[in-house]
Parts: C-alpha cells; sequence; structure tokens
C-alpha cells in the first residue's frame, strides 16, 4: 500500500494540482452516471473524491463500495467550480479527482449512521460502541480529554509537580462508599480493595518529601449505576507540602484558566469568587451553586414570623425557616397546574407544599395572598424586589429541607426559563466547610470530607466542646453548578489526627488497627500538607457541552452492561474459583 | 507560618546577601559550642545553615531539634570563607546565617539514616517506605519517571496521538497469565476481570477510527512474585491505523530518541540496528541480546561433525549443534574449578555438560584437547578466531538447549569480565517472529505473541501447510539484554482472524463466545493497524541504573507484603463477604 500524504480534513486551495494519497472510510457514496462522488472521512474530517471518465478502472471499483468500506485513494486536488463549493465543510473549496482506489476493507451497513446527530438508543450505541466512537462529535470529545489532561500535565509539571502513580490493588480502608474486593490467590481468604482515591498514598508521599505529587488516577466504587456516576473514573489528584490554602487555590485557579485557554480559547477572570459554605447554602440553597443566573433564595423569615399564614408561623415556630425566590416577570407564565407540577417537583426534596404569589399591581394575588397585609407586604416587596408581574414562590420549612427544594427549583426554573447564559463558565470557591456531619441514625459524627480534612487552627477547641461548630479549612471548586472537585489542607500532627478519630467514634485500638501506618508515619517529621482532587470526566462533560458522563468515556459500563460485551462481567470457571478458593453463593 | 522563597538545594553565591526563608528536614545537626549547623534538606537538596550568636533564641531552639525534624527557617546567605567550601555538593560555596527558626513537626529517630548509600535490608526499607522515599536517590528515580512519561507523552500528543484511558474493570479474556478477578456485586456470580494489557481496546479504538492511540495503562498479572515482575505494572501502549511496521518502528525510535535526549542527554543513533530472531538467537543465543559486548556464539556443527569427541558427534547426530564462545585471552583467568561453576551455571538451562579448550602457543589444551586434531583444530581456530592466551567454551546439545546455556553464560561473563560499557544504551529491534509455538504438551499451537499478530502475507498459505515456519509481523525493541517491549501489525480481516482462532485449536463457536464482539467488530470497515507496547517500570529502572524493579515503583508489593500495610490484601467482614455472594473455601 502507499504512503498516505495528507489527512481528508485538512485539504485546501492551497493544496490545489497536489497529488494525494488518501485513507479512510467511506462516508457515503452518490452515482450519478457519469460520475461517482465519494465522501471519504477520517478523523480529521470529510473531502469529496470524485471518479469519471478519465480513470474507468477506479470508477468500476468506486461502483462497488458502500458506506464504511476502507479505501485508499490517489488523486489530484483541484478547485471546486464556485458553483459546487460547499460551505459546510471545511474542505468544501476543493475535491480530489480519483486516479485510483483499492478496497482495503468492506463493512456491511452499519446499524445506525455516522453523524453527529443521530436519534438512536444508547444500548445501540454502546453495542456498536466502535462505530458510536467513529461519530465526529465522539471523537471531538476523546480529542478534548487528551486535551485537557495534557494541558492539566504539562502545566503542573513546569510547576514542579511529580506524576506519581499509586496501586490499584490496594488495602481495603473504610469510610465512603463500597469497596471493589479483589480476592488474592497468594494470600488465601484475603483481599485487595481498590482505591476509591488515591487520598493515603499522597500523604504518604508528602510524609516522603515529594512536596509536589499530581495523578490523573483511576479510582473505584462499588455504587449502583447512575446516570452521573461510574463505578470506575478518574481524578485529578494534586497533593503539595508547605503551601497555604490560598497558595493551593491560586495554584489551581492557574491550571484551570491554563485548560480554559488551551481547549477552549477562553481567558477566564482569575482569581475565581469564593463563597463560604453558609453563603452558598443561604443564597441558593446548594452547596454547588450556579451562579450564572440570579433566582437567590430570599431569607423573609423575621419578616413572617408573624404573619396570619399558619405554615410560615409554625415552620418558624419549629425553628425552621421562611424563604422566596422571585421569578422575575413570571406571573402569566405559570398556571396553576404549571404550579403544582413544580409542587410535585419540591415535594421530591421533602418540602410539604409550595405556597405562591403573584404580583400584580393590585398587590399580592393566589389562594396565599389573603394572609399577608399592611407592612408585612411591604417587607416582602422590598426583601424580594417584587414588582408587578413577578411570581414569588416559598419554601417553608426546616433550613435543610428548605434549602434542598427551592435550590433544585431554582436550578431547574434557572434551566426552563433560558435565564442561563450556556456561553459562561462560572468557577467558584466554596469554602469553610464543616468539619463534622451529625449522623442521627448512628448517633455519631462523621467527617464531612474525608477524618483527614484539617479544622481552622482557631476552632481546634471547638473539637471538645461543641464538634458541629467547627469549620474545615476545606474548599469545592465549582463550575457552572457542578462541583468539579475539592481539597483541604490535612492533619500532620498526630495527637490532632487521634483526637479526629475519637471524634468520630473510633477506639484508639480500631484507629491503629486500620490506619496504623499512617499515625505511625506521622511520627517520622510529617511536614504540613493539602491538595485537590477534582473528577476528570465531569470536566471534560461540562468543558465538551456534553449531558452524559458515559459520553466522556470510551468504553462506560450501563446497568444493562451486557449491551457492551467487553464491558460485562462473566461468569468464571470452576478452576478460576477453586484456585481463588472462593464459593459463589448465588442468592435464591 | 510564612511562605517560602527558596528550594534549599537551589542556592548558589548569586543569592549573596538575600534574606530567605527555607522549609524542610534536619539532615544532620553538629553543635560546635558557640555554633550549632544544621543541614536542612528537601527535594531539591541540602543547604548549611549557621545557628550563633546574632540570633540566641533561634540558637536555644536549633539546641532542640533533631534529625528529620521539619522546620522553617529564615536567614540570610552568605559566602562560606573559602576553607570552609564543600565541593561535594552544589550549595557548598555558600551557607545560610539563620535569624529564626520554628519547629514545625518533631519526629523520632529514623530506623535508617536518609543518605543515598544505606546498607538496609530491603523489608525494612518497604515498611518505613516513606523514609525510604526521602532518600535522594529515591526522588530521583521518581522525578525520573515522572519526565520519562512526559517526555513520551508530548511527544507522542505532538505527533498526532490521542491518550484515550480503557476501562481496568473488563472482561475477561483467556491466553496469557492468569486474571485477578473482582466480583461483580450488582451481578450475582459473576466477575470482571483487570487487564492484562489494554489489547483489545485499543484494537476497538482502531475499529473506532481514532487512528493513533496512546496510553500510560497500569495492566495485571496474578502471578507469583519475583524480583523482575510486579502484579501490578504500567505500559507505554500504542496503536495505529494505517501505518506500516516501519512507520511504526520509526516513531517509537523518535519517541526513544527523544526520552533519551531529555532526560539523559543523550543523543542516540537512529535508525536502531535491527537483527531478525533468528540471528539474534544464532549469534547470542537470545531473543533480546545485550549487543554491548561480543562473545558470540560462533556454530562449529559442520566442522566438528566428524571429530573424534564423541559429545560432540553425537549432539549433531541426534540433529543437535555444536557452538563455541571465545572469551579472549581469559586462558589463565579461569581455574578448574571456576569452570566447574560456570558448569553448574550452564546446567541450570539445561546443558549437560561445558566442554572447554584453551588456546596456548603449543595448540589447544585441557581434557578434551587430544580429540581434535589437524585441520579440525585450523577450522576452529579460524572459525572462532582463536589465539595463544583464549579459552572457549562450547555448548553441543538440541539447538534450543545451546542457545539458552551459551546465550545466559555469554551475558553472565559480559558482566563479570567487565566487557561492558555501562555507559552504553544499545537498543537493537528483534524481527520476523514465529506466528506460533508448538506446545509439546498440549499438541497444538499458540500464539507466539498473541492471537491477533499479522502473519507475514506471504507466508499466510504456509498456514496450511507449515504453520511452525509462518512469521508475524512483529518487533521487540531490546535495550542492553532487556525486553523492553514489542508490538506487531495486528490481522484486520475477519477471515483471517478466524482461521488464525482455528489453528490455537478454538472452535468457531469457543472464538465467537470469547471474541464474539471483535469479530463482531470486524464486518464494519476496519482499517491495517498496528502498534507497540512498552513495559515503562523497566524503562526507568534501566535509564535510572537502578537493577531493582521495585526502585521505580511507590508503593510495590513483595512476596512478604505484610511488611507494608498499605500494600497487603487484608481480610474483609463478613458483611463484605455476604454483599459479594461468595464464600471464602480455605484449604486445609
Amino acid at each position: 500500500m502507499a504512503q498516505r500524504t495528507h489527512y481528508c480534513g485538512e485539504l485546501r486551495e492551497q493544496h490545489h494540482g497536489e497529488q494525494v494519497v488518501l485513507k479512510g472510510w467511506v462516508q457515503r457514496r452518490r452515482d450519478l452516471g457519469s460520475l461517482i462522488f465519494v465522501d471519504l472521512r477520517d478523523r480529521t474530517g470529510i473531502v469529496q473524491v470524485v471518479f469519471g471518465d478519465e480513470a474507468p478502472e477506479a470508477r468500476e471499483i468506486a461502483d462497488k463500495i458502500r458506506n464504511e468500506y476502507v479505501v485508499e485513494i490517489e488523486g489530484k486536488v483541484v478547485l471546486r467550480d464556485p458553483s459546487q463549493v460547499n460551505p459546510n465543510i471545511a474542505t468544501g473549496n476543493i475535491e480530489v479527482v480519483a486516479s485510483d482506489i483499492k478496497i482495503i476493507n468492506a463493512s456491511k451497513t452499519p446499524p445506525f449512521a455516522i453523524e453527529d446527530y443521530v436519534d438512536i438508543n444508547e444500548d445501540v450505541r454502546l453495542k456498536y460502541r466502535y462505530l458510536d466512537l467513529r461519530r465526529p462529535v465522539m471523537y471531538n470529545t476523546f480529542k478534548l480529554r487528551s486535551d485537557v489532561t495534557r494541558t492539566i500535565r504539562n502545566f503542573l509539571q513546569n510547576d514542579g509537580f511529580l506524576e506519581v502513580e499509586t496501586p490499584i490493588l490496594t488495602k481495603s480502608t473504610p469510610e465512603g462508599a463500597r469497596d471493589y474486593l479483589v480476592p488474592s490467590r497468594v494470600h488465601e481468604g484475603e483481599f485487595y480493595a481498590l482505591p476509591q482515591s488515591p487520598q493515603l498514598f499522597k500523604q504518604l508521599l508528602m510524609v516522603a518529601g515529594f512536596e509536589k505529587y499530581f495523578q490523573i488516577a483511576r479510582c473505584f466504587r462499588d455504587e449502583d449505576l447512575r446516570a452521573d456516576r461510574q463505578p470506575e473514573f478518574t481524578q485529578v489528584d494534586i497533593e503539595t507540602s508547605f503551601m497555604s490554602m490560598d497558595e493551593i487555590i491560586d495554584m489551581t485557579e492557574r491550571m484551570l484558566a491554563a485548560v480554559m485557554k488551551e481547549v477552549k480559547g477562553i481567558e477566564v477572570q482569575t482569581p475565581f469568587p469564593r463563597m463560604t459554605y453558609q453563603e452558598a447554602m443561604d443564597r441558593f440553597g446548594s452547596d454547588k451553586p450556579d451562579v450564572r443566573f440570579g433566582l437567590e433564595l430570599i431569607n423573609l423569615t423575621d419578616i413572617v414570623k408573624d404573619c396570619n399564614f399558619k405554615v410560615f408561623t409554625s415552620a418558624v415556630e419549629k425553628g425552621g425557616v421562611v424563604k422566596a425566590i422571585n421569578v422575575k416577570g413570571a406571573n402569566d407564565k405559570f398556571t396553576r397546574k404549571d404550579i403544582d407540577a413544580l409542587t410535585e417537583f419540591v415535594a421530591i426534596y421533602g418540602a410539604k407544599g409550595l405556597a405562591w404569589i403573584k404580583v400584580t399591581e393590585e398587590g399580592f394575588t393566589g389562594p396565599i395572598a389573603k394572609f399577608f397585609e399592611g407592612q408585612i407586604v411591604e417587607d416582602i416587596k422590598n426583601a424580594t424586589g417584587a414588582e408587578p408581574g413577578d411570581l414569588l414562590l416559598f419554601g417553608a420549612d426546616e433550613a435543610s429541607i428548605v434549602a434542598a427544594s427551592l435550590g433544585a427549583l431554582r436550578n431547574k426554573l434557572g434551566k426552563e426559563l433560558g435565564l442561563i447564559d450556556e456561553s459562561q463558565f462560572a468557577f467558584l470557591w466554596v469554602t469553610d466547610w464543616p468539619l463534622l456531619e451529625w449522623d442521627e441514625e448512628e448517633k455519631r459524627y462523621t467527617a464531612a470530607h474525608h477524618p483527614f480534612t484539617r479544622p481552622f487552627d482557631e476552632d481546634i477547641e471547638l473539637m471538645d466542646t461543641d464538634p458541629g461548630k467547627v469549620r474545615a479549612q476545606a474548599y469545592d471548586i465549582v463550575l457552572n453548578g457542578y462541583e468539579l472537585g475539592g481539597g483541604s489542607l490535612r492533619i500532620y500532627e498526630r495527637d490532632l489526627q487521634e483526637k479526629m478519630f475519637n471524634l468520630l467514634g473510633f477506639t484508639k485500638e480500631q484507629a491503629y488497627e486500620q490506619f496504623g501506618f499512617l499515625l505511625e508515619a506521622f511520627e517520622y517529621g510529617v511536614p504540613p500538607h493539602g491538595g485537590i482532587a477534582m473528577g476528570l470526566d465531569r470536566l471534560v462533560m461540562i468543558l465538551a457541552g456534553r449531558n452524559n458522563l458515559r459520553d466522556t468515556i470510551a468504553f462506560p459500563k450501563t446497568a444493562t452492561a451486557s449491551c457492551l460485551l467487553t464491558e460485562a462481567p462473566s461468569p468464571v470457571t470452576p478452576k478460576q474459583l477453586k484456585e481463588l478458593h472462593i464459593k459463589v453463593d448465588l442468592p435464591e
């Protein structure tokens, strides 16, 4: 076979007159009697090839080819007649007049067209993933993914970071999600775990004095499949020594700015805005607010605590809150039925109802309008900025339920009302997280992030007196309402780490049994350290403008895994089981 | 804490007079009464810090610090008195006069010194891996590893390759080593396998039209631990479409040349020499010859077939070969006892003995000298280039035993006699491999590489008539006698792939059961493709001048895995087992 001289998608006017050898797939063949037109595709794009009378043998072969055949074509680049120019493709000004063609491989008719916009079931796409990935939109997503990791790696390595690989077969450590377990053949009855993150290893690398570590690391969680979760996922994992929270945040911002520049050609403003966890929950009802639009939650608790509406006052009496969002000018966009649908929506988040008021020139209207009068009406108007035409939607319940339900409602309305500028990329830091969360079921504190997160120095004494109030030196990075990742400074003193384990309900023996190697390492000169981890799949999904995480993964898993044979678990042979010393205990 | 202004190892004369903030570990403290000297270490190196009368408080704190304490030091860089210059360290011309010191963290006395040359048991090093990795030689190995992957990635991405991640939780495919298996909680009784290589996925990516794929991929083999094997290892994995063997070889050479340039500052000559498998076996008795030295195997079969030495003639009569290596000038370096030791050594490789002749001015001497006379002596001298002072060592047996034993002997003598220029990096391609190997035990052919390897086009018809003679379009890259990696062109026609599976003893049903997804993909326009895979761990080991593969892996596994708690498999709880639907069946 001849050597390829050019890629299809790269041919332009400047190649006019050049003799070329192209290789690729037949996108489409049109037989116009005297001429056969073939759209030839490779990973760079499509070019039109013409077979005519000058090369009758080639024309005869071209007559036999069908879509997705693999062919090699020799020919000459010529300018198209102005009337034939196709402005929709990059090579639309030229075409290749073929002198020779070889069929390298044939193809059955593919089950779906190899085009960006195809309306097909995802199961079919996954069954024929090798065809699905031929669609330019998919190739471009993986090109973008490769470019993102390249930019991140170059940025970090230029900044003195070392990429270090940590083990995949590792020790099971509790906390977090369920581990995948791997039976050991050598150590009978024992199991390796697949890591949920390289957390412990990266901390050990800081103890080892590596100072600046990163890894683009595969992580695993044995959880049920959801649209936005994969059992194996990839994390940009970073750890540093001797750096303050501000320094880590600044470094991360410069890294993300480099990615945006390189991959999207967008200059993002740094520093990114920061918001405390409390402010994010108060204003947006979310710890990962999408700040590309308003619709903020307005706290009316003080204003309505003495109103005549029982639902509000009793919520306040029970220690709850009353909040509203003002949907500007939406007064006549929502019918009673629409609002009923919204009420069902907020019920998912635990809200017992969705009170609403339409603001008109005449004042408040709607079923609960009558409960508000005089100064309270004015105060609500002032607080919410309500004007005639606006729709006020209320939540009244425990603070967490109001946040969850109005926060979700805000996102839903933001999307549906087109309030979001989809071309915008809004980065945001959320800081000052609580260190601990109270687990009502188990009647104990759990780590809000993980047990190695460092409390604010000035809050350390609260660990003894009021642990729920302790703030963590933790920070999450949010993009367009998605949690991209998060990090923290870590505990580096053994005493403090022991105290933390103690707060989490570990006895000293348990702590040493499970984390002894870390506590032991903590006796040998541990530097202050901290880092961050970011989900690569999600970052790629956002930057590629996809809305399905699986589109960012070459061979993803699905709940109906059998549709992609390469991905399904499969029965093992009795011999294999015997070697593993395990018996399968199938449920009845 | 103050922000670090410099790294310890980077301070030079040019910093004279500068005020600096350093952070790091105490390498050594010397108390000279009026002065305390502290060698402060970070990942870049060591600098000397002096505490004197100018800062009595700092001096007091410095009095308390011990080795491996983590400290922050403020001070001023000054030139050392010429008599105090230390030429052994990069910062030896200067020192830092401390004005302040803070103890950030204390340390117990470490179990071994943090120095390049320490004579300690590897188990102890692995137990305290976080201290072992503080030794500069270890840090530098991982720096080199990071630099190697960076160079490879940049080279390939600049050459249009996409890095694509393939799954770790995948389907078990037979052939090769034992798979690690992961029980699926969702699909009861079924298991994922961890990949031994991304082979099938990278071929599917070629079917998908990605054309140029690479990945620095983690791979897994459930094998017993050996010094040169780890159950998880990293592979530079490359696949291309439409490229010839020469193009793939050329691309690989340019990539390796870039690594040598970037990491070692060495310009290597390209193209690398090539040698067929047969020539490598004939001349060096090895399919991965170290060509940095001679000591080649010389075939004397024809010359000695009629000699008087029964051992030689009977080997020839049985269809075997007689070969010799000429150890130049070693005549008097080897006592009878030495040769006995060599005889024991070759016995490991199946040799029944080691005949030898010492060449003197008077002719051949030694126990078998008497069997050779006249023209045969002259012919042996001519063939081997034997001169007075030389030692000839002979192998006479089946070709494979002679190759294995003399090949190993050659490597051993090359090292022991100092014939190898250790500063040299000798790359070599070994080509024209056999496609199939005959398995005497199972009475069937097995794939010499893997079942997707492409035969030479002109040998395809031999598949029906004389399969053992079929050559593969496969190539191994060898460096200094180590197999760095290998690759091949692949079969891309379904018919040929089916024929191959058939030769390997698969029924059509079995082939489809195990590789159906690939054979099915082969119906949809598969491009010609081929690639290469290289062991990263081994490449790093050679370039870093280490002789232990574990030194290239941050947290390796050992046969006594319990010495590194983070690495050991561990018992799981009954609850976890129940969720996995498996019972452990411990042997008595």
